[in-house]
């Protein structure tokens, strides 16, 4: 790290910002500039933080020179991840296409609904059990009934599954039924609920939280990776925007950011990021374009008959045009949709 | 609610827009304007989400005309509600400070900061033993031990205490040691754990999340209040903005704004929305100024040894000198700090 | 319009408003629903303004049905236009191409970057002679003496030149030397200059500002269209974010939006969207996937030597490269790169 | 400036950064840390532009010691600016109290507002002639028929006035008329007149931008300084925000933030700010509390009859009572209103 002083900086506090330098076990190089004294830290940056040195008094700003998180980044495993949920490979030029209604409702609905997303080219089939609503008073989800709808569903069609958890004392039950965990972008800072799907080797689709930033996404890739899973699919959903046009505000450049900083894989959302239909195909083309190692796209077949956020679902004929596009562009970028397990490619 | 048809709408698309309007068991009244037609829904708008209504085919806009939440808005309870935090009041003109470390350090430090915010005017004490903290590698918080310490130094000092729950496993254990639950503003959404808080009777302090709008706040709020629990304090603590030159942006605005919606209490942290402890205390006064009924300050004796957050604490000096000018100023507004239980105001 | 009433409006409020309706020569239609009356206005909704009516005792929200643009809004223009840029086309599958330096530099540099970008593909030429600076102190730019080296380098190259206009003293200067008029993101809402840019017939490309929402900007080109000049191009090129992993947060969803209200052709600027080389090839991609009509790009030959923002240009060989993929992108989009003017297709 | 070298920099790289520093006049001080080497660059900061730097191949950081702004700096003049409105002074303890209707009216409804905002203590009256419209079809203003009532108005009641300019045209004509110009947010970052308005020594009411950073806003106010014009009195009226519940959000913490960098005056705009008569006096009472040296207000005294921003205007009697409470807290806090000019304090 780097110490800037602050200016007028008197000569014993310098020495006592050396003083705590070296007491914490570091080598400190003092640089006298033309309007300010700088400190480089020379040792293991990973055993501070820029909190308590900033608080030394006559420290005006502290420059970490190495990213937060370890395990996530680049310079730990510099190859593009490959993660293989049940069979389906997700990143370093495969792509996941994740598909399914928001919540899961029925066996009849589900089955159907799963026929069409698998026969348009989906290789990861998606529902709600357990459902994070704003209300309490809207429909929460089916809870266990639910999972086992998911699991029998994906099984019949040879689709691994991917559900969302919300709860640390379900983790295990969930990832029991389910091929994938999904870490909602509401729970994005819920450590607790990190560390426990990072106790299990499931692989976890999480999804950046609504004003996080970059960094914040991958220390929370952290959590999980530092507690013995490799196995996290990040994915970008949108962030909180000013302009109510669209639900949110789809960070497309996160996607190449995320690769120029970490090893993990990265899909997009374009059903949340933009909450309307119209725009998704747009932007699930934009999110491949600019690198994206996969697409989750909501899709019911009588959106307003859903459980659960029914507009911003594609009709299934919707989803296959936009899935032949897709096809289209993965190709002309070298890229391929993973092919399902025990199914020849 | 009120559906705003598309421009161009189809006859057959009004009348299966009215159908299904009846369907759900409400009725409907037809308008059709110069450019628009508009369908008003008469009926108890609580049973209906605007979600299912804007994907009926033919729909442009739905428009809520109540707000989301029930027991939380002032409809429901129009006088401010007075919430009691094992002897002190805040809310309706008395103000909670509360005061203390950002983590449960060790007993001789806690004792003392205690014993000098406590001379200072704080009547509720804080110190954090489970922190959520962005990186699994920084300090976690001393856990079990931490909450034996708070409310070992709270007892001494007769100052109710404050800590923040993260786990839904932990919530009774927390509860038996300390006088009010802190749902932090990474948790906001958590409602698996504010479901669990709700299940208590101990008052809440429910931290307004980096990306919530106030409806988000109080839709919150709504989640505890309907298990049971109508003790909850709300809490502006910044949200997330665009200048670096503040760690979050302090919305002060949302102090009238909630009491224009809401009976609920709510208070301000001028720590954790500036994180500059210079400008802690023009936002303290603004923030009490602006009608809020109470402020949370972290306070540590020596910032750069603090476990978390050092920078953004004031010395006890500091935040001695602020509560006199705070006090004055709540004389103004003609409101004053709650006493301490069993001490003469 | 659509005027909901606070809940508890008195008789009397109601019949003021009425009254206050007709006053402004509209018909009202009341319509009395479970908790909030409401009042339909019936009549030619552009005479109207939102505010005037929200000022109204008893009003509680004023809801427009139609858009505030016309000549902008597709009702207008059901087709997408085509901008005619001295013979570069613009919009309806044909796309612009615009590079070239930031500033204006002397007249050998321009002719060597005019000369490389035009070889990869670019059909128009950017360079700016006054420079909008946020600091007093930075290159201004070159001013006249840039228009004409710029007119010059255009010339020799059979490329049309984009530069942009800050004051409305210069507009009819500027549009005698350059062929499209950029109007910059700070000067979006700057009402005087678009008036100006308004009165020419030139070209003008219309940057979104940072803040601004997609109802802003339009709104905007409608000061330009309601002046006489048709010929607007609109930009995305970021708007503000909270994470400084980018320069500003890349609205690529803006572009589909539009184009579900307007007939202007959108082209999107990754170099100011990102401010990151390493970025802006895979925003350009993710720019032209979701329907863009052109890509901005910053080229400089020597980004260390440039005379203002170097590090968002590329290099002509990665220029080159990234063309080489736009490309392939277009044809599988169904679209091309306008042909230079006088040069077979 | 500090560089922050790329890690895996080459030798030669280095070499070259060293080189290209020296080039630029300046001693480069090297110093290798554990993972990053860093670069010191010692003499003039402000002859140097941090884009340049970075584009040098091999740096991938660039940080600045010293503000970008100079004149505007605390550095440059380390006591609180008093700038004198035509014997009304702001800042240092003198307190500015804006006040009057969003646009200039016809002349009896000025007389009656003047007269009754300089009962209730108003020390400068404002109204806008020129306005800057969101629509082309909305009203413009009086122009310079409007000057001529506001100055009329303005020296009938004895009551300095303030109105914005928006076309670096009608700067001289505007400085005839009145006695402060007001730069509107959305000219923040309009350098042109920003310049003309710095070349007369009319004192300047420069708003913050939607977008602007306080560097950003520092930088705008540095321009009319470096101009030669040494009266800026800043102004926050809400930034940008995620949340509809408030038109802007207001960064009242921006106040106590600016006074920590800069010696000019700073107040508030509760109007602009919140959108919401509702909130203006928590939001006043907020700002004055944070340290703000006055408090901008519109005043209307039939909003639904107001040419322009009728809604967010409080009504005579309302801001009479709300400037009751002002004078209390500016009495508490050691500050004072200023006496109008020939008028006993």
């Amino acid at each position: 790290m780097i110490l800037i002083l602050k200016s007028g900086v008197s000569e014993d506090q310098v020495t006592h910002v050396l003083e705590r330098v070296e007491a914490l076990g570091f080598q400190a190089h003092l640089s006298r500039g033309t309007y300010r004294t700088i400190v480089g830290i020379i040792g293991d940056e990973s055993q501070l933080t820029p909190e308590s040195l900033s608080a030394i008094p006559g420290v005006s700003k502290v420059i970490p020179v190495l990213p937060p998180y370890k395990l996530a980044s680049l310079e730990a495993h510099p190859e593009p991840s490959v993660i293989d949920v049940s069979g389906v490979k997700v990143g370093g030029g495969h792509l996941a296409m994740i598909a399914g209604p928001c919540s899961v409702e029925d066996p009849e609905r589900m089955d159907r609904i799963a026929g069409l997303v698998r026969a348009a080219g989906a290789n990861l089939f998606r529902g709600g059990a357990f459902k994070p609503r704003t209300s309490p008073y809207a429909f929460q989800g089916l809870g266990e009934e639910g999972l086992r709808i998911l699991r029998d569903v994906g099984r019949k069609h040879q689709m691994p599954t991917v559900t969302e958890v919300t709860d640390p004392r379900n983790v295990e039950l969930v990832a029991e039924y389910c091929d994938m965990l999904q870490v909602g972008a509401r729970n994005m800072q819920n450590f607790v609920l990190l560390t426990e799907v990072g106790r299990t080797q499931r692989p976890v689709l999480l999804k950046r939280g609504m004003s996080a930033t970059i960094t914040d996404l991958l220390m929370s890739a952290e959590y999980v990776l530092s507690q013995g899973n490799p196995n996290v699919v990040l994915c970008e959903r949108g962030v909180k925007g000013f302009d109510s046009a669209t639900r949110n505000l789809f960070d497309v450049a996160a996607v190449p950011a995320v690769k120029t900083l970490s090893h993990l894989p990265i899909i997009v959302d374009p059903s949340h990021a933009t909450g309307r239909p119209d725009l998704i195909p747009a932007c699930a083309m934009a999110g491949l374009a600019a690198g994206a190692d996969g697409v989750h796209i909501e899709v019911h077949d009588c959106p307003e008959e859903a459980k659960s956020d029914g507009p911003q679902a594609l009709l299934p004929g919707q989803y296959a045009e936009l899935m032949h596009q897709l096809r289209d562009l993965a190709h002309l970028l070298g890229k391929s949709i993973s092919p399902l397990p025990g199914v020849a490619a």
